[in-house]
């Protein structure tokens, strides 16, 4: 039984990336993430995060994917399982991408290293936090943030 | 206008965390992620990874959010955007963790660190790969990826 669970866009990406970007070039490109003025009242203070976890939604998926897969496409490189890989076709098409934050204007966070192509819906932004071996503590943006240098 | 985007759940959690647990207590609980049997083959070399990214899904929120709110309801925090915390009312009732994986039992993965209820759908598992600062690799579970000692 396949169990259908809902999600919305808050907002969308506007780059530069074209079906055809090599991955590689994702790292230092710049995007726009343009929020629906309807959530700009959630960015207040989001301007003290260095660093933003982006989720995204893989939407020029057709809703295919195969489980075992050659990562990247590519068959010099052994095939394994999907949730072992990044790949964009899963039965979840999400992406979750830790991003710089550059700027904010107003409604658009301005991010450095998103991985989504231009037009991509943008599901939740969160700030991110270190990682479990760092020390991870939960929901709490006081501690453990990564804040901007001042 | 609100976009409706679909996502699937590939297994849920299973685990001693009711809805009064403090916060705190997530740090090293211990869960069951039982995947569903169809998506099983997507496992494939996941033990090969020290840490996992979780995606999951707030499933006991009534779609009900704020977007500016105190942190944890505490009226002791000042008041900051939604998008500045890692709140579970969120307009996509989505939540990505960073968790350790401990053991793999076919389907089932035990891992420790996953701030998620018992019962929660999981939508993805990721390897978890180094953030932003540190060196981010896109889509590439053969660099970057941190990998179990052995």
């Amino acid at each position: 039984m396949m169990e259908q669970l809902a999600v919305t866009a808050i907002g969308y990406v506007h780059n530069s990336a074209t079906p055809d970007i090599h991955s590689e070039e994702f790292r230092h490109l710049v995007s726009d993430i343009v929020i629906k003025p309807e959530y700009a009242d959630g960015l207040m203070d989001i301007e003290e995060n260095e660093f933003l976890t982006i989720v995204f939604y893989f939407n020029r998926n057709d809703g295919e994917y195969r489980l075992r897969l050659h990562p990247r496409g590519d068959e010099a490189r052994p095939i394994t399982g999907l949730f072992n890989t990044r790949s964009q076709f899963r039965p979840s098409p999400i992406g979750v991408t830790v991003v710089k934050l550059m700027a904010r204007k107003g409604n658009t966070l301005v991010v450095e290293g998103l991985d989504a192509l231009d037009g991509t819906p943008v599901l939740d932004i969160k700030p991110h936090v270190l990682t479990f071996d760092e020390g991870k503590e939960i929901d709490d943006p006081g501690k453990n943030r990564v804040r901007k240098p001042r």
